[in-house]
């Protein structure tokens, strides 16, 4: 489910300084326009609204304010998965090795035990989604937890790359608001 | 100017797990309720309403729900700044180091030069504030980026540590919603 704005957002202001980076941090991941992701937080809201969830689970940092505009709209906690070791955490933890194509590396992200239980129904909600790697470890997680997996709410999908058609062909309910085909120096393509 | 919903939500969850550590992670830093964290928005609002901000600064990743939620009610985007090296940020950055109590080591924030701006009046949001270090280095940025500090609005104070009185003394308008005077195994004390 396409939303116009972020679409028309994205093809105002994205800049691609590289093959398959998508650099969005005036308004998605670093600098952070608020009243677009209330939008696409009411727009995740409309497109999930009959699964009765009881959390949304992202990972730092850049899915926190995605999830908190959507979690607003559903009334249930959001949970954010941490990436390292965190002193405040403790050991009671659901571990997932998530490996990134930005940074070029593994991390381990972590939530507690206490947040998602088997009593949950968990939407995920992603800023990105490339590879697919982030959402299979929260997916983890989740199972982990013995929770159900409503689905996956992601801003941005790379569609040239093979992690959504993988979820998606796993069963998965995977909603991105904007899909991107194809960028490059002519332009960015979307796909409808 | 305390939040009583915020103070009730302290003495009824958090967890004292050693000597000046406060655990709320069950509804601000890991598990985040987005209903009550709207109401410190609501009331970060309130308190510099007067004050024309232009953009809300925090640092990933707690400060990011708050200052999302306040910056909701202003209208004005959430910048926030990175911990470390992150590829796609660019050169093009304002840095400042920060000791992290909770960590026990230093770490380098950064925020984009395009982001923050000699036009503008910003609004520091963070979850805590003990001995000040990361305001002083949002502080830091501000500066260098010429605009001008409207104040500081935090969560939770840790009233015994210094932060708080070195940066009112130092003229800052510093807004806590909740300030704690003392914690230990008989509870928590709020100052009022």
């Amino acid at each position: 489910m396409t939303l116009q704005l972020l679409e028309e957002r994205i093809a105002r202001d994205a800049k691609i300084p590289g093959p398959d980076i998508l650099k969005v941090d005036m308004f998605l991941n670093h600098q952070i326009d608020t009243d677009l992701l209330w939008e696409m937080g009411m727009e995740f809201h409309k497109l999930f609204a009959s699964e009765n969830i009881t959390k949304i689970l992202t990972v730092e940092a850049s899915g926190i304010a995605i999830a908190c505009f959507t979690a607003k709209f559903f009334h249930c906690p959001v949970v954010f998965a941490k990436k390292g070791n965190h002193r405040n955490v403790g050991d009671n933890v659901f571990t997932a090795d998530v490996f990134s194509f930005t940074k070029g590396s593994t991390c381990t992200i972590q939530v507690s035990k206490d947040y998602i239980t088997s009593a949950d129904t968990v939407l995920i909600i992603d800023d990105f989604l490339a590879d697919g790697n982030a959402s299979l470890g929260l997916k983890s997680i989740i199972d982990q937890a013995g929770a159900r997996l409503a689905g996956i709410g992601i801003a941005i999908e790379k569609g040239f790359q093979p992690g959504g058609k993988m979820l998606r062909d796993s069963g998965i309910n995977v909603q991105s608001l904007a899909i991107i085909e194809s960028m490059d120096e002519n332009g960015i393509v979307f796909a409808h």
